[in-house]
């Protein structure tokens, strides 16, 4: 049975979301995480409603072998499409990556036009959208898929020239609509964030849904009185799992959480 | 019971593979075809061996429900890491897309110095090579992984600036080995053909595995008598199954083999 000890389940279809299981660090650093990252099946973003669906539940099924008391999915397409789908099968507390960039966004905007870069899913979806219209309906939003900013961040190519051309091209379409406010609505796309602002310049606030989110967590933990008050003695804070090659992604999640990756075990996710 | 009228079963991790098809198709027009794109686990040229071949044999246990007389692995992460794996637990004919494309690089060389281009997962496995030198042991390989030039075709930029200066950076390394036979050691890659074939310049052989495969497996199944006479009336010849996204498959498809592809249908692979 979960409790107040137990770990905070935090998923992602690969490495993207540990920059949301790093914000979780930095603002509770008190709490366990048991990370899972599927990179078997990796990436989801081009991938339909129902198949992501049906990979969130195997995650989940997973990560309440680990008695997990809360759970964020830490991949807007995986929120985009399965958040709604799934969080009324559960009783414990589930975040997606969505709604808390979504309020901010519409709290930061002045003219009320706010742009939303994305994967194919993310954008296609139109879940951004929607949220953000429930919460201010005067607002313009502009969706724009970017499906090669994934492959370039995974392959390491953080600065360079080939990576601004593509943003570039993304990013002018939003340029051309006058937006105020732009939500990095990826969980790679925090590593992107100086070309993303050069880009647009600096009359544009960026949002990134990984630090709103884990402020979000922490009131819900706290509301919930479900916050932890550390490792027991001898216990490990933070777990990895991973759905194939975990000594690559122990090499990638070091570069992002230094110190934090002592192991990361690879599991059969398709048995869950 | 599979028969010489049964079909071949073709798969790949998506849509690469429908340049096997194709050719399989120009050669032996009398052919039937069932072909699977795991469309809901692309891409595998980043996934370790022990998960392509898990994938492998579910795909190939689809394929045996559908009574096919062989099996071509339209993939060549798949047939670096699975080929050697599973041929022995079939009793119908199975080929992979090195072997044929291996021995043509092998003939072609002058200098003896080749080169092959593939996924990481292909070039990590070293088989192109292991195969080459067994083939003819004074030759030098050097092989290259190109990543981003799978994302780059799915995304369409196959005439592209972007496109152009990524092939330029990873085939630069080649240029500066002295190859006179290049290996286009990824199902996708024949659509790059004329990008690749500029840069590298008219002294270096291009060799396809998708038409010498083709060639391979017409061999095959004269060998084993089991060449098609055609279609029976009102049947298919060609089926298309995916794992994801039925209808954009049938898009992409469509547009390598016009007229082909009446209808995708969507399995659940994870199933078999």
């Amino acid at each position: 049975m979960a409790d107040r000890n137990s770990p905070i389940g935090v998923f992602d279809s690969g490495v993207g979301g540990l920059t949301v299981a790093r914000e979780i660090m930095r603002q509770m650093p008190e709490e366990r995480i048991v990370y899972f990252g599927d990179t078997a099946r990796v990436p989801y973003g081009n991938k339909s409603g129902n198949t992501v669906i049906r990979f969130t539940r195997q995650i989940i099924r997973f990560l309440l072998t680990q008695d997990v008391k809360a759970i964020v999915i830490a991949c807007n397409t995986a929120t985009a499409y399965a958040l709604e789908a799934v969080e009324g099968e559960l009783n414990i507390p589930i975040l997606g990556v969505i709604h808390a960039g979504a309020r901010t966004a519409t709290q930061a905007t002045k003219n009320g036009k706010i742009g939303i870069i994305g994967t194919e899913g993310t954008i296609r979806s139109g879940v951004y959208t929607k949220v953000m219209m429930e919460m201010r309906p005067d607002i313009e939003v502009t969706g724009k898929p970017c499906p090669l900013l994934v492959p370039l961040v995974e392959e390491g190519l953080l600065h360079d020239s080939v990576t601004d051309e593509i943003a570039s091209r993304y990013l002018s379409e939003l340029k051309g609509k006058y937006i105020d406010t732009l939500v990095l609505g990826c969980t790679h796309y925090p590593l992107l964030r100086s070309t993303v602002g050069r880009l647009m310049g600096p009359e544009v606030t960026l949002v990134n849904p990984a630090y709103e989110t884990a402020l979000e967590l922490k009131a819900v933990l706290t509301e919930a009185d479900l916050l932890c008050s550390g490792p027991a003695e001898g216990q490990e804070q933070y777990l990895f799992y991973v759905s194939d090659l975990a000594e690559k992604f122990t090499g990638f999640a070091t570069s992002i959480l230094p110190g934090a990756v002592k192991e990361t075990r690879q599991i059969n996710i398709e048995e869950f």
